[in-house]
Protein backbone atom coordinates (compact mmCIF):
# COMPACT_ATOMS: atom_id res chain seq x y z
CA UNK A 1 0.00 0.00 0.00
CA UNK A 2 1.39 3.16 -0.54
CA UNK A 3 1.48 6.34 1.41
CA UNK A 4 -0.66 9.01 2.57
CA UNK A 5 0.06 11.95 0.86
CA UNK A 6 0.20 15.37 3.05
CA UNK A 7 0.21 18.50 1.03
CA UNK A 8 0.54 21.25 4.02
CA UNK A 9 -1.41 23.95 3.81
CA UNK A 10 0.06 27.17 5.92
CA UNK A 11 1.69 29.30 3.34
CA UNK A 12 -1.65 30.78 2.42
CA UNK A 13 -1.97 34.40 1.38
CA UNK A 14 -4.85 34.48 3.22
CA UNK A 15 -3.04 34.53 6.83
CA UNK A 16 -1.60 38.02 6.81
CA UNK A 17 2.42 37.36 7.43
CA UNK A 18 2.16 35.66 4.15
CA UNK A 19 0.26 38.25 2.33
CA UNK A 20 2.77 40.81 3.57
CA UNK A 21 6.06 38.49 2.58
CA UNK A 22 4.31 37.33 -0.56
CA UNK A 23 3.70 41.35 -1.81
CA UNK A 24 7.38 42.45 -0.74
CA UNK A 25 8.50 39.21 -1.80
CA UNK A 26 9.99 39.17 1.32
CA UNK A 27 11.14 35.09 1.57
CA UNK A 28 11.97 34.48 5.38
CA UNK A 29 7.95 33.62 6.52
CA UNK A 30 7.10 31.82 3.52
CA UNK A 31 10.48 29.71 4.45
CA UNK A 32 9.78 29.42 8.18
CA UNK A 33 6.57 27.90 7.48
CA UNK A 34 7.61 25.46 4.40
CA UNK A 35 10.22 24.22 7.16
CA UNK A 36 7.62 23.76 10.09
CA UNK A 37 5.80 21.72 7.52
CA UNK A 38 8.36 19.82 6.09
CA UNK A 39 9.84 19.12 9.53
CA UNK A 40 6.25 17.94 10.57
CA UNK A 41 5.72 15.22 7.53
CA UNK A 42 4.31 17.50 4.67
CA UNK A 43 5.21 15.81 1.35
CA UNK A 44 3.97 18.27 -0.98
CA UNK A 45 3.68 22.46 0.11
CA UNK A 46 0.78 24.06 -1.16
CA UNK A 47 1.59 27.96 -2.12
CA UNK A 48 -1.77 29.76 -2.59
CA UNK A 49 -1.14 33.01 -3.66
CA UNK A 50 -4.81 33.98 -3.80
CA UNK A 51 -6.34 35.36 -7.23
CA UNK A 52 -3.24 37.13 -7.79
CA UNK A 53 -4.46 39.14 -10.69
CA UNK A 54 -1.58 41.83 -11.10
CA UNK A 55 1.56 40.36 -10.58
CA UNK A 56 0.51 36.31 -10.09
CA UNK A 57 2.81 35.00 -12.97
CA UNK A 58 6.24 36.81 -11.49
CA UNK A 59 4.58 36.01 -7.84
CA UNK A 60 3.97 32.21 -8.55
CA UNK A 61 7.46 31.89 -10.27
CA UNK A 62 9.32 33.44 -7.57
CA UNK A 63 7.58 31.15 -5.09
CA UNK A 64 8.24 28.33 -6.74
CA UNK A 65 11.56 28.66 -7.41
CA UNK A 66 11.96 29.96 -3.54
CA UNK A 67 10.85 26.80 -2.04
CA UNK A 68 12.12 24.58 -4.39
CA UNK A 69 15.99 26.14 -4.16
CA UNK A 70 15.79 26.07 -0.49
CA UNK A 71 13.96 23.05 0.24
CA UNK A 72 15.37 20.15 -2.53
CA UNK A 73 13.07 20.66 -5.15
CA UNK A 74 10.30 19.93 -2.81
CA UNK A 75 7.11 18.95 -4.48
CA UNK A 76 4.39 22.13 -4.90
CA UNK A 77 0.77 22.38 -5.04
CA UNK A 78 0.01 25.53 -7.50
CA UNK A 79 -3.11 26.85 -5.87
CA UNK A 80 -4.71 30.25 -7.23
CA UNK A 81 -7.56 31.23 -9.52
CA UNK A 82 -5.11 32.56 -12.27
CA UNK A 83 -3.84 30.18 -15.09
CA UNK A 84 -1.15 32.13 -16.45
CA UNK A 85 0.33 32.39 -12.76
CA UNK A 86 0.10 28.22 -12.34
CA UNK A 87 1.91 28.02 -16.17
CA UNK A 88 4.88 30.42 -14.50
CA UNK A 89 4.97 28.39 -11.97
CA UNK A 90 5.22 25.12 -14.01
CA UNK A 91 7.87 26.77 -15.99
CA UNK A 92 10.15 26.65 -13.73
CA UNK A 93 8.88 23.76 -11.42
CA UNK A 94 11.96 21.05 -11.03
CA UNK A 95 9.79 17.47 -11.18
CA UNK A 96 13.03 16.08 -10.01
CA UNK A 97 10.52 15.09 -6.51
CA UNK A 98 7.67 15.02 -7.83
CA UNK A 99 5.17 16.27 -10.28
CA UNK A 100 3.51 19.79 -9.54
CA UNK A 101 -0.40 19.59 -8.49
CA UNK A 102 -2.27 21.68 -10.02
CA UNK A 103 -5.20 23.01 -7.20
CA UNK A 104 -7.69 23.15 -8.52
CA UNK A 105 -10.53 21.98 -11.31
CA UNK A 106 -14.14 21.01 -11.18
CA UNK A 107 -16.64 20.07 -13.18
CA UNK A 108 -18.63 24.03 -13.97
CA UNK A 109 -16.08 27.01 -14.33
CA UNK A 110 -12.70 25.75 -13.30
CA UNK A 111 -12.81 22.58 -15.59
CA UNK A 112 -10.52 24.03 -17.95
CA UNK A 113 -7.93 23.65 -15.23
CA UNK A 114 -7.86 20.02 -16.45
CA UNK A 115 -6.51 20.93 -19.91
CA UNK A 116 -4.13 23.03 -17.92
CA UNK A 117 -2.58 19.95 -16.32
CA UNK A 118 -2.87 18.06 -18.89
CA UNK A 119 -0.79 20.08 -21.57
CA UNK A 120 1.31 20.41 -18.54
CA UNK A 121 1.83 16.93 -17.34
CA UNK A 122 0.63 18.07 -13.87
CA UNK A 123 -1.48 16.24 -11.18
CA UNK A 124 -5.11 18.13 -10.97
CA UNK A 125 -6.73 18.25 -7.54
CA UNK A 126 -10.38 17.29 -9.13
CA UNK A 127 -13.24 18.73 -6.89
CA UNK A 128 -16.28 17.01 -7.15
CA UNK A 129 -18.73 19.68 -7.66
CA UNK A 130 -20.16 22.31 -9.84
CA UNK A 131 -22.32 24.84 -8.61
CA UNK A 132 -22.46 24.95 -4.93
CA UNK A 133 -22.57 21.83 -2.88
CA UNK A 134 -23.47 18.14 -4.86
CA UNK A 135 -26.80 16.77 -3.79
CA UNK A 136 -25.68 13.99 -3.55
CA UNK A 137 -23.45 11.00 -4.46
CA UNK A 138 -24.80 10.14 -7.51
CA UNK A 139 -24.11 14.08 -8.98
CA UNK A 140 -20.76 13.72 -7.70
CA UNK A 141 -19.89 10.45 -9.51
CA UNK A 142 -21.07 12.20 -12.57
CA UNK A 143 -18.69 14.95 -12.12
CA UNK A 144 -16.17 12.78 -11.06
CA UNK A 145 -16.68 10.76 -14.29
CA UNK A 146 -16.90 14.34 -17.02
CA UNK A 147 -13.34 15.17 -15.24
CA UNK A 148 -12.28 12.03 -15.99
CA UNK A 149 -13.11 11.11 -19.30
CA UNK A 150 -12.00 14.93 -20.23
CA UNK A 151 -8.41 14.02 -18.48
CA UNK A 152 -8.11 11.07 -20.32
CA UNK A 153 -9.23 12.39 -23.64
CA UNK A 154 -6.74 14.93 -23.05
CA UNK A 155 -4.17 12.02 -22.11
CA UNK A 156 -3.51 12.10 -18.59
CA UNK A 157 -3.08 9.00 -16.40
CA UNK A 158 -5.76 8.37 -14.30
CA UNK A 159 -3.87 8.54 -11.21
CA UNK A 160 -2.66 12.12 -11.87
CA UNK A 161 -7.02 13.15 -11.39
CA UNK A 162 -6.87 13.57 -7.22
CA UNK A 163 -10.56 13.76 -6.73
CA UNK A 164 -12.15 15.76 -3.61
CA UNK A 165 -15.52 15.01 -3.08
CA UNK A 166 -15.54 18.85 -1.39
CA UNK A 167 -15.67 18.30 2.42
CA UNK A 168 -18.25 20.08 3.84
CA UNK A 169 -18.81 21.90 6.91
CA UNK A 170 -20.73 19.64 9.93
CA UNK A 171 -22.06 22.39 11.80
CA UNK A 172 -25.32 23.09 9.37
CA UNK A 173 -24.35 19.46 7.18
CA UNK A 174 -23.96 16.66 9.59
CA UNK A 175 -26.02 14.52 7.75
CA UNK A 176 -23.99 14.71 4.74
CA UNK A 177 -20.66 14.08 6.34
CA UNK A 178 -21.42 10.20 5.99
CA UNK A 179 -21.84 10.91 2.23
CA UNK A 180 -18.58 12.18 1.89
CA UNK A 181 -16.94 9.20 3.59
CA UNK A 182 -18.67 6.88 1.70
CA UNK A 183 -18.06 9.35 -1.84
CA UNK A 184 -14.17 8.27 -0.55
CA UNK A 185 -15.20 4.42 -0.75
CA UNK A 186 -16.73 4.57 -4.13
CA UNK A 187 -13.54 6.29 -5.32
CA UNK A 188 -10.99 3.84 -3.86
CA UNK A 189 -13.43 1.13 -5.38
CA UNK A 190 -12.79 2.85 -8.43
CA UNK A 191 -8.94 2.89 -8.47
CA UNK A 192 -9.03 6.27 -8.18
CA UNK A 193 -6.75 8.84 -5.99
CA UNK A 194 -8.92 11.19 -3.75
CA UNK A 195 -7.82 14.43 -1.57
CA UNK A 196 -10.01 16.48 0.59
CA UNK A 197 -9.36 19.78 2.72
CA UNK A 198 -10.18 17.65 5.67
CA UNK A 199 -10.40 20.73 8.43
CA UNK A 200 -13.11 22.05 6.35
CA UNK A 201 -15.82 19.74 7.99
CA UNK A 202 -14.56 21.85 11.50
CA UNK A 203 -15.30 25.44 10.36
CA UNK A 204 -16.51 27.52 13.34
CA UNK A 205 -16.27 24.69 16.13
CA UNK A 206 -14.42 25.59 19.38
CA UNK A 207 -11.00 25.84 19.06
CA UNK A 208 -10.08 22.89 21.03
CA UNK A 209 -12.60 20.57 19.55
CA UNK A 210 -11.35 21.09 16.23
CA UNK A 211 -8.09 18.96 16.25
CA UNK A 212 -10.16 16.62 17.75
CA UNK A 213 -12.80 16.73 14.79
CA UNK A 214 -10.09 16.98 11.92
CA UNK A 215 -8.34 13.53 13.61
CA UNK A 216 -11.11 11.55 13.93
CA UNK A 217 -12.41 12.55 10.32
CA UNK A 218 -9.01 11.94 9.17
CA UNK A 219 -8.90 8.36 10.63
CA UNK A 220 -12.03 7.41 9.33
CA UNK A 221 -11.70 8.78 5.74
CA UNK A 222 -7.96 6.65 5.78
CA UNK A 223 -10.21 4.14 6.53
CA UNK A 224 -12.40 4.38 3.56
CA UNK A 225 -9.34 4.45 1.36
CA UNK A 226 -8.70 8.80 1.00
CA UNK A 227 -5.01 8.57 -0.57
CA UNK A 228 -4.45 12.43 0.17
CA UNK A 229 -5.22 15.58 1.92
CA UNK A 230 -4.51 19.42 2.06
CA UNK A 231 -3.89 20.07 5.75
CA UNK A 232 -2.49 21.99 8.70
CA UNK A 233 1.12 18.76 9.34
CA UNK A 234 2.06 21.28 12.16
CA UNK A 235 -1.28 20.28 13.98
CA UNK A 236 0.29 17.16 16.24
CA UNK A 237 -3.15 15.40 16.65
CA UNK A 238 -3.79 15.29 13.33
CA UNK A 239 -0.42 14.29 12.47
CA UNK A 240 -0.15 11.45 15.52
CA UNK A 241 -3.42 10.16 14.00
CA UNK A 242 -2.14 9.97 10.37
CA UNK A 243 1.33 7.99 11.32
CA UNK A 244 -0.98 5.63 13.40
CA UNK A 245 -3.23 4.96 10.83
CA UNK A 246 0.32 4.24 8.60
CA UNK A 247 1.17 1.64 11.44
CA UNK A 248 -2.53 -0.02 11.64
CA UNK A 249 -2.45 -0.38 7.88
CA UNK A 250 0.88 -1.35 7.92
CA UNK A 251 2.24 0.78 6.04
CA UNK A 252 5.04 1.62 8.20
CA UNK A 253 6.69 -0.75 10.19
CA UNK A 254 6.19 0.08 14.34
CA UNK A 255 8.70 1.23 16.55
CA UNK A 256 7.93 2.47 19.99
CA UNK A 257 9.11 5.85 18.98
CA UNK A 258 6.62 5.87 15.38
CA UNK A 259 5.14 9.26 16.46
CA UNK A 260 8.40 11.10 16.50
CA UNK A 261 9.84 9.78 13.60
CA UNK B 1 -28.32 4.38 12.68
CA UNK B 2 -27.83 2.81 15.99
CA UNK B 3 -25.97 3.87 18.75
CA UNK B 4 -22.48 2.30 19.39
CA UNK B 5 -22.43 0.19 22.75
CA UNK B 6 -19.79 0.69 25.18
CA UNK B 7 -19.07 -2.23 27.52
CA UNK B 8 -16.91 -0.60 30.33
CA UNK B 9 -14.16 -2.93 31.13
CA UNK B 10 -12.80 -1.82 34.70
CA UNK B 11 -14.46 -3.76 37.24
CA UNK B 12 -11.99 -7.08 36.24
CA UNK B 13 -10.91 -8.88 38.90
CA UNK B 14 -7.22 -8.81 37.96
CA UNK B 15 -6.98 -5.18 39.27
CA UNK B 16 -5.75 -5.79 42.81
CA UNK B 17 -8.37 -3.10 44.33
CA UNK B 18 -11.29 -5.08 42.88
CA UNK B 19 -9.89 -8.58 43.46
CA UNK B 20 -9.81 -7.67 47.41
CA UNK B 21 -13.22 -5.85 47.09
CA UNK B 22 -14.88 -9.29 45.48
CA UNK B 23 -13.34 -11.53 48.15
CA UNK B 24 -14.42 -9.44 51.15
CA UNK B 25 -17.80 -8.65 49.43
CA UNK B 26 -16.82 -4.39 49.57
CA UNK B 27 -18.95 -2.72 47.45
CA UNK B 28 -17.10 0.86 47.55
CA UNK B 29 -15.00 -0.14 44.93
CA UNK B 30 -16.65 -1.83 42.80
CA UNK B 31 -19.61 0.97 43.17
CA UNK B 32 -16.92 3.48 42.73
CA UNK B 33 -15.52 2.01 39.12
CA UNK B 34 -19.44 1.48 38.18
CA UNK B 35 -19.94 5.27 39.20
CA UNK B 36 -16.71 6.49 36.73
CA UNK B 37 -17.58 4.26 34.08
CA UNK B 38 -21.57 5.44 33.69
CA UNK B 39 -20.52 8.65 34.37
CA UNK B 40 -17.98 8.92 31.23
CA UNK B 41 -20.38 6.99 29.11
CA UNK B 42 -20.54 3.47 29.58
CA UNK B 43 -24.04 1.34 28.47
CA UNK B 44 -23.17 -1.57 29.39
CA UNK B 45 -20.48 -2.48 32.46
CA UNK B 46 -18.48 -5.58 32.28
CA UNK B 47 -18.21 -7.87 35.37
CA UNK B 48 -15.71 -10.09 35.23
CA UNK B 49 -14.63 -12.29 38.27
CA UNK B 50 -12.18 -14.13 36.45
CA UNK B 51 -11.91 -18.29 36.49
CA UNK B 52 -14.23 -18.16 39.94
CA UNK B 53 -14.03 -22.16 40.30
CA UNK B 54 -14.66 -21.57 44.14
CA UNK B 55 -17.43 -19.35 45.11
CA UNK B 56 -18.62 -18.09 41.71
CA UNK B 57 -21.85 -18.61 41.81
CA UNK B 58 -22.56 -16.43 45.22
CA UNK B 59 -19.87 -14.04 43.87
CA UNK B 60 -21.54 -13.27 40.35
CA UNK B 61 -25.11 -13.05 41.95
CA UNK B 62 -23.76 -10.70 44.67
CA UNK B 63 -22.07 -8.23 41.89
CA UNK B 64 -24.86 -8.95 39.95
CA UNK B 65 -27.15 -6.98 42.40
CA UNK B 66 -24.88 -4.99 43.56
CA UNK B 67 -24.68 -2.97 40.59
CA UNK B 68 -28.55 -3.32 39.39
CA UNK B 69 -29.81 -1.80 42.76
CA UNK B 70 -27.06 0.79 43.09
CA UNK B 71 -27.40 2.18 39.31
CA UNK B 72 -31.18 1.65 37.94
CA UNK B 73 -31.06 -1.87 36.35
CA UNK B 74 -27.65 -0.73 34.75
CA UNK B 75 -27.13 -3.69 32.08
CA UNK B 76 -23.75 -6.40 32.84
CA UNK B 77 -21.61 -8.56 30.64
CA UNK B 78 -21.19 -11.85 32.75
CA UNK B 79 -17.56 -12.07 32.17
CA UNK B 80 -15.99 -15.73 33.94
CA UNK B 81 -15.36 -19.13 32.65
CA UNK B 82 -17.50 -20.38 35.70
CA UNK B 83 -20.97 -21.31 33.48
CA UNK B 84 -22.44 -21.98 36.65
CA UNK B 85 -21.98 -18.29 37.84
CA UNK B 86 -23.20 -16.74 34.85
CA UNK B 87 -26.76 -19.27 35.19
CA UNK B 88 -26.36 -17.84 39.17
CA UNK B 89 -25.86 -13.86 38.02
CA UNK B 90 -28.72 -14.22 35.54
CA UNK B 91 -31.27 -15.75 37.62
CA UNK B 92 -30.53 -12.37 39.60
CA UNK B 93 -30.82 -9.90 36.56
CA UNK B 94 -33.12 -7.28 36.16
CA UNK B 95 -33.76 -7.08 32.20
CA UNK B 96 -35.63 -3.46 32.28
CA UNK B 97 -32.54 -1.57 30.61
CA UNK B 98 -30.75 -4.39 28.20
CA UNK B 99 -30.39 -8.57 28.46
CA UNK B 100 -27.92 -9.53 30.09
CA UNK B 101 -24.29 -10.49 27.54
CA UNK B 102 -22.85 -13.62 28.69
CA UNK B 103 -18.75 -13.01 27.88
CA UNK B 104 -18.06 -15.33 26.18
CA UNK B 105 -18.13 -18.03 23.75
CA UNK B 106 -15.85 -18.67 20.80
CA UNK B 107 -16.12 -22.18 18.21
CA UNK B 108 -14.03 -24.27 20.59
CA UNK B 109 -13.60 -25.40 24.09
CA UNK B 110 -16.43 -22.61 24.90
CA UNK B 111 -19.29 -23.16 22.09
CA UNK B 112 -21.76 -24.44 24.62
CA UNK B 113 -21.90 -20.75 26.07
CA UNK B 114 -24.02 -20.10 23.10
CA UNK B 115 -26.19 -22.58 24.38
CA UNK B 116 -26.54 -21.07 27.74
CA UNK B 117 -27.15 -17.62 25.95
CA UNK B 118 -29.59 -19.33 23.93
CA UNK B 119 -31.56 -21.04 26.99
CA UNK B 120 -31.00 -17.90 29.06
CA UNK B 121 -32.08 -15.08 26.38
CA UNK B 122 -29.14 -13.54 26.39
CA UNK B 123 -26.92 -11.86 24.32
CA UNK B 124 -23.67 -13.73 23.65
CA UNK B 125 -20.09 -12.31 22.46
CA UNK B 126 -18.54 -14.86 20.18
CA UNK B 127 -14.95 -14.98 19.43
CA UNK B 128 -14.26 -15.78 16.22
CA UNK B 129 -11.52 -18.16 17.00
CA UNK B 130 -10.82 -22.02 18.01
CA UNK B 131 -7.60 -22.57 18.90
CA UNK B 132 -5.05 -19.62 18.88
CA UNK B 133 -5.35 -17.18 16.37
CA UNK B 134 -7.19 -17.52 13.32
CA UNK B 135 -4.97 -18.06 10.39
CA UNK B 136 -7.28 -15.28 7.82
CA UNK B 137 -10.71 -14.16 7.50
CA UNK B 138 -11.69 -17.18 5.88
CA UNK B 139 -10.76 -18.93 9.45
CA UNK B 140 -12.96 -16.03 11.09
CA UNK B 141 -16.00 -16.72 8.84
CA UNK B 142 -15.83 -19.95 9.48
CA UNK B 143 -16.08 -19.85 13.18
CA UNK B 144 -19.02 -17.33 12.83
CA UNK B 145 -21.07 -18.62 10.58
CA UNK B 146 -20.49 -22.24 13.35
CA UNK B 147 -21.62 -19.60 16.21
CA UNK B 148 -23.97 -17.80 14.34
CA UNK B 149 -25.66 -21.50 12.90
CA UNK B 150 -25.91 -22.76 16.24
CA UNK B 151 -27.21 -20.01 17.61
CA UNK B 152 -30.40 -19.59 15.41
CA UNK B 153 -30.83 -23.63 15.91
CA UNK B 154 -31.11 -22.55 19.80
CA UNK B 155 -34.05 -20.64 18.90
CA UNK B 156 -31.60 -16.83 18.96
CA UNK B 157 -32.55 -13.80 17.33
CA UNK B 158 -29.16 -13.54 15.32
CA UNK B 159 -28.51 -9.72 16.84
CA UNK B 160 -27.92 -11.47 20.50
CA UNK B 161 -24.63 -12.52 18.89
CA UNK B 162 -22.23 -10.12 18.52
CA UNK B 163 -19.41 -11.18 16.94
CA UNK B 164 -15.68 -10.96 18.27
CA UNK B 165 -12.85 -10.89 15.60
CA UNK B 166 -10.17 -11.02 18.61
CA UNK B 167 -8.25 -8.47 18.42
CA UNK B 168 -4.51 -8.36 17.53
CA UNK B 169 -1.53 -6.71 19.41
CA UNK B 170 0.09 -4.71 16.94
CA UNK B 171 3.31 -5.18 18.45
CA UNK B 172 3.89 -8.54 16.73
CA UNK B 173 1.03 -8.88 14.73
CA UNK B 174 0.71 -5.48 12.95
CA UNK B 175 0.10 -6.89 9.72
CA UNK B 176 -3.15 -8.90 10.51
CA UNK B 177 -4.95 -5.23 11.20
CA UNK B 178 -6.45 -4.84 7.86
CA UNK B 179 -7.61 -8.35 8.39
CA UNK B 180 -9.67 -7.34 11.70
CA UNK B 181 -10.94 -4.01 10.45
CA UNK B 182 -11.87 -5.83 6.84
CA UNK B 183 -13.70 -8.58 9.11
CA UNK B 184 -15.34 -6.04 10.85
CA UNK B 185 -17.40 -4.65 7.33
CA UNK B 186 -17.64 -8.29 6.42
CA UNK B 187 -19.84 -8.90 9.71
CA UNK B 188 -21.44 -5.23 8.72
CA UNK B 189 -21.99 -6.55 5.33
CA UNK B 190 -23.73 -9.59 6.73
CA UNK B 191 -26.07 -7.01 8.76
CA UNK B 192 -24.43 -8.65 12.09
CA UNK B 193 -23.60 -7.08 15.45
CA UNK B 194 -19.84 -7.50 16.26
CA UNK B 195 -17.83 -6.22 19.25
CA UNK B 196 -13.89 -6.19 20.16
CA UNK B 197 -11.36 -5.72 23.13
CA UNK B 198 -9.75 -2.68 21.20
CA UNK B 199 -7.49 -2.09 23.54
CA UNK B 200 -5.39 -5.16 23.30
CA UNK B 201 -4.37 -3.82 19.98
CA UNK B 202 -2.08 -1.38 21.50
CA UNK B 203 -0.80 -4.01 24.50
CA UNK B 204 3.02 -3.53 25.16
CA UNK B 205 3.53 -0.08 23.60
CA UNK B 206 4.73 2.90 25.93
CA UNK B 207 1.86 4.52 27.42
CA UNK B 208 1.69 7.44 26.32
CA UNK B 209 1.05 5.99 22.71
CA UNK B 210 -1.74 3.57 23.70
CA UNK B 211 -4.43 6.11 24.26
CA UNK B 212 -3.56 7.76 20.95
CA UNK B 213 -3.21 3.75 19.07
CA UNK B 214 -6.88 2.66 20.76
CA UNK B 215 -8.56 6.08 19.81
CA UNK B 216 -7.41 6.01 15.83
CA UNK B 217 -8.22 2.04 15.67
CA UNK B 218 -11.52 2.64 17.38
CA UNK B 219 -12.47 5.54 14.76
CA UNK B 220 -11.17 3.42 11.93
CA UNK B 221 -13.45 -0.13 13.60
CA UNK B 222 -16.13 2.41 13.97
CA UNK B 223 -16.04 3.56 10.49
CA UNK B 224 -15.74 -0.09 9.19
CA UNK B 225 -19.07 -0.64 11.37
CA UNK B 226 -17.97 -1.98 14.66
CA UNK B 227 -21.03 -2.18 16.96
CA UNK B 228 -19.88 -1.95 20.33
CA UNK B 229 -16.20 -2.42 21.88
CA UNK B 230 -14.87 -3.40 25.58
CA UNK B 231 -13.02 -0.56 26.87
CA UNK B 232 -12.28 1.53 29.30
CA UNK B 233 -14.32 4.79 28.76
CA UNK B 234 -12.73 6.58 31.41
CA UNK B 235 -9.60 7.00 28.87
CA UNK B 236 -11.00 10.43 27.57
CA UNK B 237 -8.93 10.32 24.27
CA UNK B 238 -10.63 7.40 23.59
CA UNK B 239 -14.73 8.89 24.52
CA UNK B 240 -13.87 11.71 22.69
CA UNK B 241 -12.90 9.98 19.96
CA UNK B 242 -15.94 7.57 19.92
CA UNK B 243 -18.32 10.82 21.01
CA UNK B 244 -16.82 12.52 17.70
CA UNK B 245 -17.62 9.74 15.22
CA UNK B 246 -21.54 9.45 15.98
CA UNK B 247 -21.57 13.17 15.26
CA UNK B 248 -19.74 12.55 12.00
CA UNK B 249 -22.30 9.16 11.40
CA UNK B 250 -24.84 11.81 12.02
CA UNK B 251 -25.93 9.46 15.26
CA UNK B 252 -25.62 12.33 17.77
CA UNK B 253 -26.71 16.05 17.15
CA UNK B 254 -23.56 18.48 17.01
CA UNK B 255 -23.91 21.03 19.47
CA UNK B 256 -20.47 23.13 20.49
CA UNK B 257 -20.58 20.77 23.92
CA UNK B 258 -20.85 18.09 22.49
CA UNK B 259 -17.66 16.33 24.15
CA UNK B 260 -18.94 17.29 27.58
CA UNK B 261 -22.33 15.27 27.73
Amino acid sequence: MEKFIIIGERIHCIAPAIREAMANRDPEPILQRAKEQLDAGATYLDLNIGPAEKDGEDLMAWGVKLLQENFDNVPLALDTANKKAIEAGIKVYNRAKGKPIVNSADAGDRISNIDLAAANDAIIIALCSKQGVPKDNDERMQYCQEMLERGLELGMEAEDLWFDPLTLVIKGMQEKQVEFLEFIRQLRDMGLNSTAGLSNASNGMPKEVRPIVDSVLTAMAIECGLTSAILNPCEKRLMDTIKTTAVILNRTLYADAYLDI
